[in-house]
């Protein structure tokens, strides 16, 4: 049920595209009323109309006083979108934030998941330019977190099963046109990828460092992970994959504590964080997948084990632990985590 | 151009299934005349006829003398088939390879990858009964071992991204059915898996310990691992996921050495190995896919890398290095390191 026109406006920039697109959904989800919405997008796209729940919206280009009124404006664009339009709206008396990488590393905005580090959204000086981090860079660090507060971090190894949805509309295109039975492995011919993506598991489409050999996806989740645990040191390596899956990132994860724990804790600390449901049945087989994943808000988390090729200690504590966590890299991994942190910032939950 | 008829019996039993039919395939690829083949499978199977190249064979019973006068027998059902009629074939003086669990762990039957530990395979007393490891074993021995041999191995970190093939040819029928488009995600309802395969990751169909939360193919790979290399001790610590690919495993694998190496070192160890092909362009992001894998014999190697968490010694070299790699899980993961293993206990190369 709508409820009425009047109150603050949020402007989403990119409306159109994947991320775009789940922010309105959401919105329209909690009842948000679309006259309180201005959808933004490029010159192209000015006119026409995206559905918002029951209703629609009409898309704006965004120009000169596009954030007018606007309490809030959620980026939802590339880097230099953003770059180019966050201080407009900033100047606006917008509260602004932004999707994109362009502001993550910066140390004058925060990077922040609230179930971490939305602290820092508080109080009256609170920040007016909020950066959400990278899809596996959130879901990784709110798995975590809950082991991380208990009993510390020492190390993160991780192996990402990334779905095409993080390349945006197009992929998820490109995944069903290739997926058409009789179709010969890899037709018709990738353009969004470097690679087929059907039927095929392939290293991640960002570029990779000539020298490192790590890359561009991989480097966000070290650098933003330590930046939002403020660890400049933790020891990440991470591998990142795309699979021919959809809208929700599936994370092997092996992670060594800084203190011993047993297998009680670790659980008891799992099972009561918040942005977390636990999914770990052992007899039934039954753990987090991305398709159960897909439309949730939770990250689900499971297949929580001591690493096997290390013993106990005399307390029957471990050091490292395996689990595997999936989250809908559309609704936690970007839309929903941007809506979190805009309503701890406007102090006005949608 | 199929030889003469004269000469060795080879028997393949469970002919009619995916890792049989492989076998079927790989020798009629290798000129082995199909009247030196007998294909062996259950009663009901019996009198069906399966390709052999451009000929077919016919398939018999699996019953008493089905193993006379042949020389090798490439056992490709499961387990309990194995135990059941291993024990008639060397009875008829046939030579055993056996693909299935059966043997793999009895301290008195060889576990054998060639490029690895096929030594134990010469000489005047060598093995009548050899076990084939388990496919994602196989792939991660092989494309470590040169590493190994080099450096010596301290731990072993891996996460499978695992082809539904392993299943069987019902698990491949199942991925193809449930990926036509305008299904619903999971619809046909699984019942090769316990969860929708298409557009989907999950963890491995085998059963979860209660006690360690190991599945049954991690235990394999633990296992089996220790095992052909002959390091009980070794720290191998493996995530096996399936993935919608249809029938090439890829590893994304973290491996520490015990000795600290330099990349140059590192890529020399790999680029000459056997069984391997390194395929790793950082400029073009050109990888190991499990599509590139289908149907080769290698193993692929690439996205080698050290692990960026770690620093290097004064020297520039590192203790851990992340890798990818992809085989074949019919291929090198199955039916042709089987028929490495048999060539080399026959002394007659196919």
């Amino acid at each position: 049920m709508p409820r009425e026109n009047a109150g603050p406006v949020w402007a989403v920039v990119g409306a159109t595209g994947a991320v775009g697109r789940e922010v309105l959904g959401l919105l329209s989800g909690r009842g948000f009323p679309p006259g309180r919405v201005r959808a933004l997008a490029s010159e192209r796209s000015a006119g026409r109309r995206l559905p918002f729940g029951e209703a629609s919206v009409g898309v704006a280009a965004l120009g000169p006083g596009a954030f007018e009124g606007c309490a809030v404006a959620v980026l939802c664009a590339d880097a230099s979108t953003a770059r180019a339009h966050a201080p407009e709206a900033l100047g606006a008396g917008t509260l602004v934030v932004d999707n994109s990488s362009a502001f993550r590393m910066d140390e004058r905005v925060p990077l922040v998941v609230p179930e971490v580090n939305g602290q820092v959204l508080d109080g009256p000086d609170g920040p007016r330019l909020v950066a959400n981090p990278n899809c596996t860079t959130i879901i990784l660090v709110t798995a975590l977190e809950p082991l991380r507060r208990a009993f510390g971090l020492e190390a993160v190894d991780v192996a990402t099963y990334q779905a095409v949805s993080g390349a945006g509309l197009g992929g998820i295109a490109e995944l069903h046109a290739q997926s058409r039975p009789g179709r010969r492995a890899g037709s018709p011919p990738p353009r969004v990828f470097h690679e087929p993506c059907a039927f095929n598991v392939f290293s991640h489409d960002s570029p990779v460092d000539a020298a490192t050999g790590v890359n561009g996806e991989e480097r966000k989740v070290i650098d933003e992970t330590r930046r939002i645990w403020s660890d400049p040191g933790l020891r990440v390596t991470p591998t990142c994959l795309r699979v021919p899956v959809v809208r929700a990132h599936t994370e092997a994860i092996t992670v060594t504590l800084a203190a011993p724990a047993g297998e009680r804790e670790v659980r008891e600390a799992l099972a009561g964080a918040r942005g977390l449901r636990l999914l770990d049945d052992r007899s039934a087989n039954a753990f987090p997948t991305p398709l159960k994943a897909t439309g949730a808000e939770d990250v689900l988390v499971g297949r929580v084990r001591p690493d096997p090729g290390e013993g106990p200690d005399e307390a029957g504590r471990y050091r490292r632990w395996c689990l595997l966590a999936c989250g809908d890299q559309l609704r936690k991994g970007a839309a929903l985590n941007a809506i979190q942190i805009a309503e701890r910032l406007a102090r006005a939950p949608v």
